[in-house]
């Protein structure tokens, strides 16, 4: 034992811990991966706190032994962020799962990193209060703020970035610290908090959270409306953002998608472009945003208008949209998936998608399209198998080239889904010699490099390594 | 001359400045001060920068030769952020006063640090679009970005920490970095855009800022209202707040502050505590608003309603309440003013201004309070006359009981006023360890201390020696 790596780690690591300290080869096989195609790497060990202060003693081992320390929650995470690469220590966070305060008069709740959102929500059914940030996953509070994720609502009620107030958090060498406050705005000092969120996990562990929370609207309802073509369905969005309706939700679906869906969701969708909606708002207010947007989309000659008003009616069509990973799976069962995110100013929306679907067809790819494009964030869904070199040399090609175009644009190589692994070599790419204050950051806050060891921060020799072609 | 503190570096900025490198002692004497209490202090010299390749030649120079860098704009900081403690350099940003894009379709414009956000709308007047932060000075938008400030409508449009999306700044080391893109969002790297808003110039000096714009609604009407006393006027506001009315103003003027008001702008507005509103939307969105208000504030027994719809109007007023300071300073020529600043969750507000006025009226001091009161924020404006040792310190204890009183009920001793100078000796109660991690980022970015050294983070010797009483 003394002679497999971190022994004297995971020895101190036991003691403290018990039982919630496991070694077991099927707890390191399921921490060993997320829901992204990276290779899966097992930790030595799994640790479950249930406390801030283990946290803290957790960490200043760890600190002490130099042992990697990844944090783990669901594991949705898209692009490897939660892999323990180099081994250590996967921190499950999973049993700090709690609500600890829901301020109903303040609009806020004070949650453990492990709550789900919909957990939360759940827990929010008696207040009339909502928890907005929907990545598709049911993801934990904690990981959503790590990755600085977003979701469907964003162009309404923000990402993690505007929905978290404050954090609790423990430092590399175990010290807690607290940033932000339950007060709607402060200037005492640098934003912690903001350094904190989408950091994943390479500068500290989140313990707890304040997040913001929004009175549930008078109306809801929701519609969904098709186009002849992908262009006429983004022009819509692009002139609904820039008259500033309030639109709550307003994602497109390319056919393709269409497709997926249909399929998995059973829906009887026509096979064409479409954009789900939501409204929000009072009675009279929700109807006339929609009635508005109808007559945007309707100069666009959109067709097909159904309108959700239903809970359960809105619950089923926004399932079927969080399910497209699975429909569009459903489309190639074979394959396994690549998921693209970039997100671009949207006045160049249409260009950057008229673009990149010349390119799916030239590739060949099946490579279903959706987005968040109320925000200007767009995925692809690239459909491959990774056994085939050339299908997959022909995705990483086009996410690549989809990543670098979005940055001609002036847009970003991830809108939602983080860079873990997946986008490190394109860092350098996006923020050139800011890359070097990060560096600056990441070893002042963690001189031993235990957080997260091989993730966001591409080492120097990785830089700017791809061919640059402009988009 | 090479006897003069930073003789050599001086000569060397003389160089390359030619004329735009003043060390007359009318140019000091301006760069010695800003709008807060705090004695002045004269820099060594004042540069006055034309380009981003300016900035970085001149912070090249004075980084080797650890020459103090500390910007300035207008000066109209509060807590003496501007003032060059250290001497040094005064590094004067006016001269980068140009819009440079205003992007209609993507609600952003791009401009230097020098534009003044009236400059700003003024250019924007043909657009139909309006930049949205306003602190009652015409402030520039670099300072306004260094203190993350923000102002009236910030309960509806958000502070600088919201609407500036990317920035470009210079590194101690005379290093050019951008930070985020025009997307309005991204997951891709620690958020550095945001690190730097409030870092007081600490940290880099901003060059180039990518702010957020906003369409002008449809209709604005404004609005006043009085209550027979101070409790019912914040009731109104937290019933407003809490129940998501989307009021684009709503400030809180007591009866002190509406007597200077009324001797300073030639109103009559009745000698009790005032709510001034607006509401932005579409016209029927407006009105909704505003009648939704008026049923809340009717219940807490509000009188005087006044509105005020068209412009000349709606400017009248908000020049009246922007003139704040000037009113309240008429009503004592003699004294000087010591403005406090905290901002408080929502639930708290009522309890924090009824026990700060309680302190207020044992004080003996006459502090007329205001407030952006929809976020929390709220100021006292204490007139004092500074060569009276006991008012002095009157004053300096009402205010850091008022910063105690914050922090003890989950607020900040800071909404929106920074801490430069004054709140110094505060900052380690409101963050306690989390001020090590704010000392080692700046250690690690500014290894030197040549930016605006002296200023936001106490030395370890400042810490936590005010007698800490609950409020």
């Amino acid at each position: 034992m003394t002679d497999a790596p971190h022994a004297l780690a995971i020895a101190e690591l036991k003691a403290i811990l018990g039982a919630r300290l496991m070694t077991g080869p099927s707890v390191l096989d399921l921490h060993s991966t997320d829901a992204a195609h990276h290779a899966p790497h097992r930790p030595d060990a799994v640790a479950f706190p249930q406390s801030t202060q283990e946290v803290s003693q957790i960490l200043t081992i760890c600190h002490r032994h130099a042992m990697p320390v990844t944090p783990f929650a669901i594991g949705s995470s898209l692009e490897g962020a939660a892999i323990p690469i180099e081994g250590g220590l996967s921190l499950d966070m999973m049993q700090m799962n709690r609500v600890l305060t829901i301020n109903e008069a303040d609009l806020d709740a004070v949650v453990q990193p492990g709550v789900t959102r919909k957990q939360l929500n759940e827990e929010l059914r008696a207040t009339g209060l909502m928890f907005t940030v929907d990545p598709g996953a049911d993801a934990s509070l904690g990981g959503m703020a790590a990755t600085r994720a977003s979701g469907t609502n964003t162009v309404r009620y923000g990402t993690m970035r505007e929905n978290v107030l404050a954090l609790e958090a423990v430092m590399a060498d175990g010290t807690v610290i607290r940033t932000g406050t339950r007060a709607r705005k402060s200037s005492a000092g640098y934003d912690l908090t903001k350094l904190l969120i989408g950091s994943e996990g390479t500068l500290a562990v989140i313990t707890e959270l304040t997040v913001r929370l929004f009175g549930r609207p008078e109306a809801m309802s929701a519609a969904t409306c098709a186009f002849a073509n992908i262009d006429d369905a983004v022009q819509t969005v692009i002139a609904t953002i820039q008259s500033q309706l309030p639109v709550a939700r307003i994602e497109l679906l390319d056919a393709t998608s269409i497709d997926g869906l249909n399929q998995h969701s059973k829906t009887d969708f026509p096979l064409l472009p479409h954009l789900f909606l939501e409204f929000h708002g009072s009675t009279s207010g929700a109807e006339e945003t929609a009635r508005a947007f109808g007559e945007i989309a309707a100069e666009f000659g959109a067709t097909d208008f159904a309108s959700a008003t239903d809970e359960a009616a809105r619950n089923r069509l926004w399932s079927a949209r969080h399910d497209f990973y699975w429909a569009a799976r459903a489309l190639r069962p074979e394959a396994k998936a690549y998921l693209t995110d970039v997100c671009v100013p949207i006045s160049r929306l249409a260009a950057c998608i008229a673009e990149t679907r010349g390119e799916i067809e030239q590739s060949g790819l099946l490579a279903p399209l959706v987005g968040h494009v109320g925000d200007g964030n767009f995925h692809l869904q690239i459909m491959m198998d990774p056994n085939e070199p050339a299908q997959a040399n022909a995705a990483r090609t086009l996410a690549q080239r989809l990543a670098r175009r979005a940055l001609s644009m002036g847009g970003t190589i991830s809108g939602e889904h983080g860079i873990g692994l997946g986008k490190k070599a394109l860092m350098s790419d996006e923020h050139g010699a800011a890359l070097e204050v990060m560096r600056a950051i990441k070893q002042a806050l963690d001189p031993k490099g235990i957080l997260n060891p091989g993730k966001m921060l591409p080492a120097a020799g990785e830089n700017g390594s791809l061919p640059r072609k402009s988009g």
